[in-house]
């Protein structure tokens, strides 16, 4: 029988979670895996909680250094997420001999670098599976799975809030409030969802992906972030006449030694499987050298399903006692010299612009002219049908290639010298190959 | 630097595209993972075979044994696939303290259990990968990162080539045999399909993801078993309308102590995930709890995709060095007691049914009278519109759940009292729930 004795801290909607799962599966872990994980203490700002019946042995404490200090712990589950003072927690556990389990996001996204390296040099592992996409086992999948490959892309759908937003915005014709409120309403967004909707959830997990990933470790800070506050409903409608979806991706692109990595709003062919992940399901689209495309979806959020990347991370832990835990895969950082991340200013995707043109002669002209003169090369246009109603029209363009930099500098200029109504709206599209 | 001294025995398309997979990645791996795959003795039964420019040093034999009785290799991989001799080199690998890598299904599927147990008294590992969905990483998907988890239903695309010929029936209105010779010009089909398109590829590999995930060992034999070679175009053309489509699934299902596992063209709704994979690409939608749904899919079939999952498991191998073998999740089988394979009688599903009924008062009525009488509850019926040039017209029904068995017979009735024209065509539907 091996046994491993467990201190949880954060006993907060995952942690208790994790409490049932061990709880309810204690004897079939025994039978099928001859594993018993015995949680010896939990941790947590309020001692008022209960524990389910059957666990009363559990030690409550709100001192996290009575686990850290307890010599018969093994391995300490951190679940207090943000940065203070879970660094701190997990530093002293690993400096104290203890394995971590963590689902923090922000905090790998942000200090992962010095928390591996801190593992390493304490002969420790950390294992983080639940730190994206929950419990779908996307880390195992980048760094075992798939292990030896070179990650050329990857595109994903992890936020299931902003995807459910839009999904309503898409299915339901609601507007971004009502979609939202929707959200709210069905526990799917929190109270103050900004980090959700700003787009910086997914980019604290796209910093962890593509750190493990295209061997460079970056953070959160250098993912191009955008949210989904400014889309529009209207720009909805007009994607979908083209075929095309609006999802809130996170992307990371390796050639050579630059790295694109951000998360944005972005335009999909309504055939790619990724324009079939709706509501809260998450999926992460990969392209991997020599495997090829690898799709993998579930949902990416939730009590239980985040629970179920703990369980997953304890069982690696377990079957890696007595194991070098310097060759534990999902832990090797070795970063490749000189990897840059290109600045958005230089990268080139294709465009959906949407104009309010007056309906008057020649609109059309200067706005091509002047979108030529940037080497912005127009794939199509449609101009709706004419309105004697609307001061202005709309009219849809989805441009070749284009350099970031230079298209912000035409859309300013049509803008600026008044050939259109409003600020020009432009959609970046991807055509996740 | 952790170095491993590896055998190849099979240098077919999988394992020379291992081969160059370990030669073109040679320092990409030292670099990043600080491991050296020293491949030192190639078997074939072929000598003549050349090896790339650089791999001079090679050793090629064809006397497996050279293998077996080198004390400097750690590890064999076993790409010859069959029975024989693939089972005794691999059970003396294992004797003579080597780890085994293999794609082979059909060994793993029919002789799974001795082999896992032989590996376990000599205190090694068997990886296999590839076995399935070949290098998508479905089998550490399932044995680690879904770890602790019971596994309610797996619905699978896990034979590329029948996928490819239901597509190109359904997208391009092909015949069976324009499909498949259309998948054997494109090399998606061997010249002899007969293991693919007759559904025994995907029970072997259905049998093995079973064995690992339901608590009972089960052989390909155990698994009821429908190939693709009787469907024909006027039910995909049917089922479309229906909002329906056809896709040769492989279905395990558990239920306390009662196991389902059949492979059978089944009607999906053309809603679901598993509907949209088309192509060679295979897919593999799992309902495990408490984690929920997760669906994982890439091309299934294909030299570097499968070499791409030898070289995981070799890196899993690396990995382990020093480790306790086991305690290696992927190699855990115990099997749960009274834990028994449902007879395919005593199952029940939905069905599709089409009766060429002749156009006379009163058949529908004799049809439906025999079916209620068997229990069999009728979902909705579709008559094609009148023809004056039919002899007989289609009547599509779709049933509620009905047990197989009381289905054969009514159908059988139905036939043999002459009320329709040509024996009834009956396709199970699943809801995947």
């Amino acid at each position: 029988m091996n046994k491993i004795t467990l201190g949880l801290i954060g006993y907060g909607n995952v942690g208790s979670g994790v409490v049932q799962f061990l709880h309810k599966r204690k004897s079939y872990f025994k039978d099928k895996f001859n594993i018993e994980f015995d949680l010896k203490t939990i941790c947590d700002r309020s001692i008022k909680k209960k524990l389910p019946n059957g666990l009363d042995h559990i030690r409550l404490t709100t001192n996290y250094k009575k686990i850290i200090n307890d010599p018969e712990i093994d391995a300490v589950i951190e679940l207090i997420g943000g940065i203070k003072p879970a660094k701190q927690i997990v530093l002293e556990a690993l400096r104290k001999g203890k394995h971590v389990v963590t689902a923090n996001k922000s905090l790998l996204a942000m200090h992962g670098k010095e928390l591996f390296q801190e593992a390493q040099s304490c002969n420790r592992n950390i294992y983080y599976e639940s730190s994206v996409m929950a419990g779908v086992p996307l880390i195992k999948m980048l760094t075992e799975g798939l292990a030896g490959n070179k990650f050329k892309s990857l595109y994903g759908i992890i936020n299931g809030t902003c995807n459910y937003i839009l999904t309503g915005m898409t299915q339901k014709d609601l507007t971004f409030g009502q979609a939202l409120s929707d959200a709210q309403a069905k526990g799917f967004a929190e109270s103050n969802p900004t980090l959700d909707i700003n787009g910086m959830d997914s980019a604290s997990k796209l910093a962890i992906l593509v750190s493990l990933t295209m061997g460079k470790f970056i953070s959160a800070e250098e993912v191009y972030t955008e949210g989904i506050t400014q889309i529009s409903h209207h720009d909805i409608e007009h994607a979908e006449s083209l075929g095309l979806t609006i999802k809130l991706l996170a992307i990371a692109k390796k050639s050579h030694r630059e790295i694109e990595a951000r998360v944005h709003p972005t335009l999909i062919s309504k055939k790619h499987p990724l324009a079939d992940v709706n509501g809260i399901f998450n999926a992460m689209f990969v392209n991997a050298s020599p495997m090829g495309d690898v799709l993998l979806s579930g949902e990416g959020a939730g009590q239980m399903t985040a629970a179920s990347g703990v369980i997953s991370d304890l069982f690696q832990l377990a079957s890696r006692v007595g194991c070098p835990s310097d060759q534990y895969l999902a832990n090797i950082y070795r970063e490749a010299p000189q990897t840059k991340v290109r600045k958005i200013d230089d990268i080139s995707t294709r465009f959906y612009i949407r104009f309010m043109a007056p309906d008057k002669v020649g609109v059309l002209s200067k706005i091509t002219g002047i979108l030529s003169k940037h080497k912005i090369g127009i794939n199509s246009v449609t101009q709706k049908a004419h309105d004697h109603w609307a001061s202005a029209l709309p009219v849809i363009m989805l441009t070749d290639n284009a350099q970031e930099k230079m298209l912000r500098v035409a859309l300013d200029k049509i803008h600026k010298q008044g050939i259109v109504k409003s600020k020009p709206v432009a959609i970046r599209m991807e055509e996740l190959k």
